[in-house]
């Protein structure tokens, strides 16, 4: 089978080799995650504004297309909260939640973000997601927990409430306080608190009591199942439904429906600033997740191949009736712990929810919807981190000012605005970094052929002679910083014959930092000031040799500074130099060389 | 006098100390100058769309304010070619050519970027200017210069066609070239060949025959205006406005109006982008001029005084009934030749223009507006610059491809369009070549301490060691590629104990990349693997020593990879290291040193 057609279908690498062992492991992780992600399905519908069933819908057929084209083993696809809150932003300006167009404008936004996770592996467009740095995806997802455990209060009082932002979200919440629902809170608060101790102190407590660890987790993992059947039981028992306490109602049973996204161009350019966004970052999130694991069994995640699995993932979705999904953290890392070793135990999970579809839905007729509200603020609470914030500030300001803006805006002004907003500061805090790049007046240390910073180290330096090092590759935004520098170092050295641009950092020069540099030499060479560069790496000594730079180029470029200065200082001190550099023989690279045979330049090539 | 008070009126630097012998020559380039800007008024304005004289009304004002704030000692502002051609972009949605709303419009953009020019000056955005790469200006104005110089072949034919990029231009002339007036083409066509010789030919003539050099110049650049008033005489003697010549016709004589921007939020909003990117353009174009004028006679430029002088000049510009103004490259270079010294010649023009405005209009009555466009055609065909797009091709694919991207834009859908994308791709591109960085695995050169990249060198390493350097700055773009390669490393290497990154070129490590590093750390080292890092500079260090990056560090910081390898080489050698490294000390770059004591890091500090 060729090596090709295996990194298309990763499934073709492992299948033909599949053993027992690998079975019954597979098997025991997939039932875990399973009784995991039928409440967790619901509910995140819940939260994308969605009937809960399409939450079910999404679990199914995209589960099977990431085991036939993921490369992760363990990574465990589906509806997320993240996603969700994207999903329910992004329809909000389309349709009326609860309304046949904005399901199937949710149908549509899966389908397109599909869309855009295939074409982005077929152009090779992996490296965009390198783009959102860790700082504004941070403090997104932390913002976004903030978000939606505030979007879910409302369930938990039983009241009706508006609003997209934290402010709006409080206001409305404030606005009808009043019309709490006792029992509905009661409901809701007791499964907030016990979701909580199950979480945290449940399986030590088991493994405690002498249970196996792995029965412990099976058990610990079954509580958000667990508090739906009791409140369904609840409900039942005493009616509580008809005494105000809001239940998910009938839910349709049966296979998922085969839905087709509708084909308008207007709902498709809508859609695609959403869908966008909801691709970079379903795949971030995804290939972290997938990563760490992979990590952990020295396996290897492919991110370009990463993109089909979601890409085909979420059309698998979109044609199912479903809406974006994507790999998620927690049920990952449960279906990892679990033991599972193969994509096959998201297919068989992927079966339980299809049963689950079947046979289970009339069941959850009668659960509360604060039940579901209260499985959804435990699991994003998680997702706060406000320690990286901390931790964050004390490094770096710029890329805390990154993340401040994102979490700022996705909590006043939402999510899409945020993450946009976190990316371009970013960038263009990047950018306005290596555009005022540290430059470093050197001198030699005495007795040795090193050249150091003149401001941190006791160094000898020579009037005629400026060594500037810069730190930096060398480009448009930062060309002009360095003429800057240097007109204004020469302005100020009356004696000054020669200036040396030692170049060890520098990775790059791009054609408008060439033509500064052309213009440096021109106006240095005019003021009878020579100009030189030193210890030019090879990749950009060969774009160098490329340009017709050295056709005009009057100066040497030396392997190393100390050979620039030993040079320079001779010949200045021998001859004054003539004022249009004629006693310097037009110097080259190869020139060069000879000067400095037997020297090693440190840093170069 | 206080240095601040100087810095922001430069006037009160050279006012005081002026002398007869700066008069006359200011006097003089001020002549030259007049006469030059006459014609280029009238016809920029033409090409901007708006009436003749609101081009003289802009060359008035707008130099006083600039001889009043601007440091250049002899840029000359006024309407120039780029920014009318974007003038006439941003006012064509706005309202129809010859409209009092038009007029208006063009008088708020003027306004507008003004006020844009002044907020960046008191910000201190200057810098913002040098994300306009060369590549893309050059690109910029050479596709403007075409698309203009296209715009005016109706002119030259005497037809009326519309359109606003070059295919539809061609379309419309191809439309209606049989309507072409015959006598309109030969007074068009003589006057581009005759301007055209007097740019190339006449002084050298001039001055084969014995006038002195500077009266040649007087002479050469009297042409325009010779070209029109033999035009006027012409169509006065052969009544040719009656045989179908089109004329500029009446321009109102008299001071310019008392103008004021039309103070409507929508309106602000519709010309915020394009008066964004006017004020940008118009800088870098005005500061480029300014900075190779200024270098010649030794003299500062102050970018951000600079971003004063062009806003005030706008906001004269705007409050006399003017258009938006700019430093332009032909008529500086016209003013610094003719042996301006002071920015009073450009006070001296404005006085002029104003004359000129008072008493020659009735003259400009029957000046053929051919004449005018063959005046356009002639100055912007030197803005284009072939040869330019050849160098970028070969010198840097990447900086070839923003260009060709900004002329294609700017010619086959608009200028605003060509410089964003431009701009956007110049971006993208420096950022997508920073996140696929170069990394050159090293080895020692055998004698020598001194590392070098394995492919390009004779060196020696050691199985059980991998020294990696890394020459760029590592941040959240090419962070994930450092892991994927350093792992990719690892699993090929089964006899590896220790990864040694080198990291000379690393002139800094974000939030992210810091989070890769402990990543990296901590897998390398579950797998019983040491991770180091060896010649970090200075400030990168001091930045990681403000983290907690240290606290989990298990690795060494040393200062020289010399070092680095001498003690693991030697420390492996003599007792296989523990998994969990205890073997190795937890080091920090305290501990490092007495080891490197002696040792002296190139490229640190």
């Amino acid at each position: 089978m060729s090596t090709r057609l295996k990194r298309l279908f990763p499934i073709l690498d492992w299948a033909p080799r599949y053993t027992r062992g690998e079975a019954v492991n597979d098997l025991f992780a997939a039932v875990i995650v399973t009784i995991m992600l039928v409440p967790q399905s619901l509910a995140y519908a819940m939260l994308a504004g969605l009937p809960p069933v399409v939450g079910l819908y999404a679990s199914i057929l995209p589960l099977i297309a990431y085991a036939v084209f993921g490369t992760s083993r363990t990574l465990a696809v589906g509806p997320v909260a993240v996603v969700s809150l994207m999903t329910a932003a992004a329809l909000a300006p389309i349709a009326a939640q609860g309304t046949a167009a904005y399901l199937a404008a949710a149908v549509t936004l899966a389908f397109l973000s599909g869309l855009i996770l295939v074409v982005m592996a077929m152009l090779r467009l992996g490296f965009l997601a390198n783009f959102l740095s860790h700082p504004v995806i941070s403090g997104f997802i932390t913002a976004s927990g903030i978000l939606i455990a505030a979007s879910q209060l409302k369930h938990i009082l039983g009241i009706h409430a508006e609003g997209d932002t934290l402010p709006r979200i409080i206001e409305g919440i404030l606005g009808r306080i009043t019309a709490t629902n006792i029992f509905t809170l009661l409901i809701g608060v007791s499964s907030v608190g016990f979701l909580f101790w199950v979480r945290k102190r449940l399986k030590p407590r088991l493994v405690a009591f002498g249970l196996r660890p792995r029965l412990a987790d099976l058990l610990a993992k079954a509580g958000p199942l667990a508090a739906i059947l009791v409140s369904i039981l609840l409900v039942a028992a005493f009616g509580l439904d008809r005494q105000g306490v809001k239940i998910v109602g009938e839910i349709p049973a049966g296979l998922p429906p085969f839905a087709w996204p509708v084909f308008d161009g207007e709902l498709w350019v809508q859609l695609l600033p959403a869908a966008l966004l909801i691709s970079l970052v379903g795949f971030v999130e995804s290939v972290s997740v997938a990563q760490t694991l992979a990590a952990k069994r020295r396996q290897r995640i492919e991110a370009n191949q990463e993109l089909v699995g979601l890409g085909t993932s979420n059309i698998a979705a979109a044609l199912s009736g479903g809406y974006p999904v994507t790999g998620g953290f927690a049920r990952s890392v449960v279906n990892f712990d679990a033991g599972a070793e193969t994509p096959l135990a998201g297919a068989i999970t992927a079966i339980g929810i299809l049963a689950a579809t079947l046979f289970l839905t009339p069941l959850f007729r009668l659960l509360p919807q604060a039940v579901l509200a209260a499985t959804i603020i435990v699991a994003v609470l998680s997702l706060v981190d406000l320690k990286a914030i901390r931790r964050t500030f004390t490094y770096s300001k710029a890329d805390f000012a990154a993340m401040a803006v994102t979490i700022l805006l996705v909590l006043l002004v939402g999510v899409e605005a945020g993450i946009v907003a976190g990316v371009a500061l970013s960038l263009l805090l990047f950018l306005w970094r290596t555009s005022t790049p540290h430059m470093a007046i050197v001198g030699q240390v005495p007795g040795t052929e090193h050249f150091r910073n003149v401001d941190r180290h006791a160094v000898v330096t020579d009037p005629r002679i400026l060594s500037l090092r810069v730190d930096e590759s060398l480009y448009f935004a930062n060309a002009r910083a360095l003429e800057d520098r240097i007109y204004a170092e020469a302005a100020a050295r009356p004696a000054l014959r020669h200036v040396i641009l030692m170049c060890p950092a520098v990775n790059l020069i791009d054609a408008s930092a060439l033509e500064s540099l052309e213009a440096i030499a021109d106006r240095l060479h005019a003021a009878g000031v020579g100009f030189h560069l030193s210890e030019v790496k090879g990749p950009v000594m060969d774009a160098l040799k490329r340009s017709d730079f050295f056709e005009h180029f009057k100066g040497h470029v030396f392997l190393s500074q100390f050979e620039a200065v030993r040079l320079l200082a001779s010949e200045t001190g021998a001859a004054a130099i003539a004022a249009n550099g004629a006693s310097v023989a037009p110097a080259c690279h190869r020139l060069a060389q000879p000067l400095s045979a037997g020297i090693v330049t440190p840093g170069a090539g």
